[in-house]
């Protein structure tokens, strides 16, 4: 057996209940290495062009990493893709928590679910044992509950569970996959895949043990971070506020989306994050082997019950529910993020479909009769968390709404277009691209649509913003972080052209070896604690390889330029990686009022990014060098 | 001071004698490292288009790195360029040795040398001092002379010399420059430009010391490879027979190039490397801090008398001087190595014009009676020395060989030019490209044109060359050698296509790193005792910068592309990228009879290495996104 990992990839057909295990070698997981990577290997090669993505066609696979469940921080999350059915394109959501080291102690790497089952069943993994069960019992049911039941009988409290509720039975296009009810798989409509397949749920238990080529330097790796993490001024509280800092930060910044993204300041968020913390937070929680236990579990009676079975809102969560609806209610988007874990839903698409319903309304697009009588306004949080069950049951108006902010859009016409705020069709996650212009780039050409987990956003390389600008002091840790990627220079966050995409592509890369090693953005992003340095020395502690930066950054690379092919295969043009036309005109409110992308600037840079990635320049088709370049010639075929 | 380097560059004006120190910064010198990089860098941005490489606005740039005269073997070299006589072209020529590591020494990492001197002078630099000086007494003398004179005239004889002989005083185009008269800058006329600016030699002489981030990690690396270097299979008896087994090897392999590249086999080779050796070699020479000593000093009084303090001959003068010309004389070699050194001539290109005019004489085109009664037939010992002394002088049809192949044919006509095996004007080395089709693309796409040390040309990642073909062990240090790259699978030697063009392209990015950071490829090719992390680990330990393979392999193509885009101002196009038809019929005799490259295969390829290299499909423009991508921008402006 090799280091690190088995080398096993389960394959289920739910049609036929065949089981199978596949065993492709180490050469195939040294250069795919495991979540995008293995993802879009398999759904570029297997996934026929035109492929409904809720027919039987579809595969959803469940990746790890060859670096799964090693003991360092940040090695705990795993991936979940298939065509998705909210963008018709590469779909893939990760999570952290605990059921990737689960599924290795198991004994595999990845499982490629294909077929669709007659009837509602769920996947039973222990060790190498593999069932497809009855989930006759379990359908209709919402999350927690399924949970409850499926650990009843397989009389396994540790049984790590993932888990659609009834958006995704229901097919709602941005539902979502719950990971032990607390962790969550939000984008792309996973969970409209699994409805689709009649899959209920996939539960593993594994008991092996994984061995490591240097546990000594894996074991001193994590003593460097535990003492250090607290230290580290970039780690934002992470254990006392988790994400949540980020929404007050976005607010002072003036880049807090507010009112479907109209304007980067919310006029009447009155509360701090002291105080939600203060009447919210009941305990922490963490992930796989990491010590900052960054998740934020809150807990209320009042004004709504808030189960804290289901963990606690991100950043994006409170956001989304909150300034993006112009709701200041604090315990609205904890309650939001309840209901969203409970029926399965992303709450990132959910917050902005309803923002998107909420701007038509107030502009008269849309009407209180089209609602069945809810009055849609901005801050009205008894509609919005009414339409989160609307949504979830496909229930008037959220039937449209649950088709997504695009589709809906198309469905209401009368301009709602201009509103719905998305790239191929997945709605915007809640950074404010004014405020930093790579994150636009970022969503226009993430392989996902608009994603938070594709690319840098944080600004965290622009001196404007960390306040470095007239520093000339380069020894700290932010101007440094880059260094070993030898991006000696910074950039202005409100700037795109050359030198910014040079930045966003190399980030972009690492990005995406983040997500094919499944790993923890907030241990290894550049400036936090682990440096880019110490990922190359984990990832050699783990298998043994004599690998680099360089083999590292290149499976990065290859893997989003695989999704891209299975893009282009399935019909992406760059009028697909565009951006929303509300981008090139000015925010409404704030510091950064009047902020606004310019259009050809854009489009330049979009060139310039296709060049960068060896793309051709009209389509952004992956060129054949490259393909080769990459080591993945046979891509060629499927492209030309 | 930073570690290991001192951050100045000299640039002298020999026409107004002004002496100026540049401080460029650390981001410049992390960023071009030093060698080809600050070479091209410069060249890049001063020299204007159309100039005359021989007139007053070229300019010749002698360069060490930011890791010369590291205490580790194999960073004892320097690179010397300037847009090249012989080409037109981006020229450059590294040597190993001591001058290098004393520039060091002095302070200094680089010279830029401009204008042109009135009257013949030499540069003399000990530390800070820096002196043009009177060379009139010198004008005309061979190297061993003028560094005997210029030595009794500092009263030093522990200066470091680079000296030009008599060709390149009278601009033979592919003269070369002597360094301490063992070492060679033997390629694309480097001489010819010395000779063109009255400029007779350079001498150095410095005593500070350099100071290292890690000195400790570098003993230990030097340790390391003192310990192991012997061990290496691949190492090639380097100590004792330097590169001359490649001589015997080739002809065994039927690569040895010989007869003006008609055939692979010489069947009049009648000797092997134990009697070369017993008879002419007396000791062992080597470079700064390396315990190889691989350098064979040959001496001799029979037939010829071989003056031993020109050294002695490497693999391409052995078989320039030999196979190539068809001359079985062992001692011919040898003579025609210390003759070149002595007048300052290229042994590669003054073998392969010859054999260009043997082929020509052999053929009727050209006669005894243009040649001044010498027979110049294959295998005339005498006939080639005599040649190599009126190429020198410049006397009867030397004059015209002096101008290259290239320029001889065209002039010579009658068909001449498919007998010029040449690349942009300058000649081939001595490496078949019908064995190894890698090679072939190797002289086409080098900036340098035809050159055997911009590329990796020894077939050692070939199984079927290595022995390791039908191997199921893949631990062996020929397999893994390139792992750290993401290399992971060997590619057959007689192919181009996609998988040997990712194979070319990444290791031409090492390759030109070696040249940026002037370190030897004996040491440093990936399968030599020092491995590819090795040496991010020296760089580290040298520097103190937190670097990677990633940033290093980007520095190297980021200097191919610089010097790509100088010969891109300089005009070159598609057309210059181009083999001779020789190399697409099949080898003459040996073991590979009949072996050829395919003309089609070779331009898919040749469009194919462009695209991975991010340049334009037509003639190979680097495109606005990849020098941005490559941090570059500026170049930009000097492109379109």
């Amino acid at each position: 057996m090799p280091y690190g990992y088995n080398g096993k990839i389960l394959r289920i057909n739910l049609f036929t209940s065949d089981v199978k295990v596949e065993e492709p070698g180490e050469k195939f997981f040294r250069k795919y290495l495991g979540g995008r990577g293995i993802i879009s290997y398999f759904l570029l090669k297997e996934i026929p062009k035109g492929a409904d993505p809720l027919g039987k066609e579809n595969k959803i696979i469940f990746s790890t990493s060859i670096a799964t469940g090693a003991p360092v921080p940040g090695f705990g999350r795993h991936s979940i893709g298939a065509k998705s059915p909210l963008t018709g394109f590469y779909g893939e959501s990760e999570s952290g928590g605990f059921w990737g080291p689960e599924l290795k102690f198991a004994g595999f790497e990845a499982i490629i679910v294909e077929g669709n089952s007659p009837k509602p069943v769920y996947i039973s993994i222990k060790n190498e044992k593999v069932e497809i069960k009855d989930a006759a019992h379990l359908w209709g049911k919402e999350t927690g509950d399924a949970d409850d039941l499926i650990k009843q009988e397989l009389e396994d409290k540790k049984v790590k569970t993932l888990i659609i509720g009834p958006a995704g039975e229901n097919l709602v296009r941005f539902s979502g996959i719950a990971h032990d009810l607390t962790h969550y798989h939000g984008r792309t409509g996973m969970g409209a895949v699994m409805g689709s397949k009649n899959l209920k749920a996939v539960v593993v238990r594994g008991t092996n043990k994984l061995e490591f080529a240097n546990s000594e330097k894996l074991r001193e790796i994590a003593r460097f971070f535990a003492q250090n993490f607290k230290n580290n001024a970039d780690n934002h509280g992470q254990h006392n506020h988790g994400t949540s800092d980020y929404y007050f930060g976005a607010q002072a910044a003036g880049s807090l989306p507010t009112k479907n993204f109209t304007t980067g300041y919310f006029d009447e968020l009155d509360y701090d994050a002291d105080e939600l913390h203060a009447k919210l937070k009941i305990r922490n929680d963490g992930c796989y082997a990491c010590p900052v236990r960054c998740k934020q579990v809150f807990a209320s009676e009042e004004p709504y019950k808030i189960d804290p079975k289901y963990g606690g809102p991100e950043f994006e969560t409170l956001a989304a529910f909150g300034s993006l609806c112009g709701v200041s209610d604090m315990f609205a988007g904890p309650k939001a993020h309840e209901l969203c874990n409970r029926l399965g839903l992303d709450t990132v698409s959910t917050g902005v479909v309803i923002s998107f319903a909420m701007e038509c309304y107030e502009k008269g697009i849309i009407t209180k009769e089209d609602l069945d009588g809810l009055e849609l306004t901005y801050g009205n949080t008894e509609a919005m968390l009414k339409m989160v069950e609307m949504i979830s049951s496909r229930k008037g108006f959220g039937d449209i709404l649950a088709e997504g902010a695009k589709r809906a859009a198309e469905k209401i016409g009368k301009g709602a277009q201009k509103y719905a705020m998305h790239v191929k069709g997945q709605e915007f996650a809640m950074a404010e691209p004014r405020a930093k212009f790579g994150v636009g780039l970022g969503y226009a050409v993430s392989p996902t649509g608009a994603d938070h987990l594709q690319h840098e956003h944080d600004g965290a390389f622009d001196p404007a913003l960390t306040g470095y600008s007239h520093s000339t002091d380069d020894s700290n840790v932010f101007l440094r972080a880059l260094y070993p990627m030898g991006l000696l220079d910074t950039v202005p966050s409100l700037s795109l052209g050359g030198e910014k995409v040079q930045l966003f592509t190399y980030l972009q890369h690492y990005w995406s070896l983040f997500n094919s090693l499944d790993i923890c953005i907030f241990v290894f992003e550049p400036v936090r604690t682990l440096k880019v340095n110490h990922l190359v020395d984990i990832i050699a502690a783990v298998t043994g390889w004599d690998t680099s930066l360089f083999e590292l950054m290149k499976t990065g690379e290859r893997a989003t330029t695989l999704a891209r092919s299975f893009n282009i295969k399935h019909g992406l043009t760059r009028e697909d990686d565009n951006l929303p036309d509300r981008l090139f005109s000015g925010l409404e409110g704030g510091v950064l009022k009047g902020a606004k992308m310019d259009r050809e600037e854009f489009e330049k840079s979009l060139t310039l990014y296709y060049e960068m990635m060896g793309w051709d320049r009209k389509n952004g088709v992956p060129l054949e060098g490259k393909l080769f370049e990459l080591g993945i010639g046979w891509v060629n075929k499927k492209l030309r």
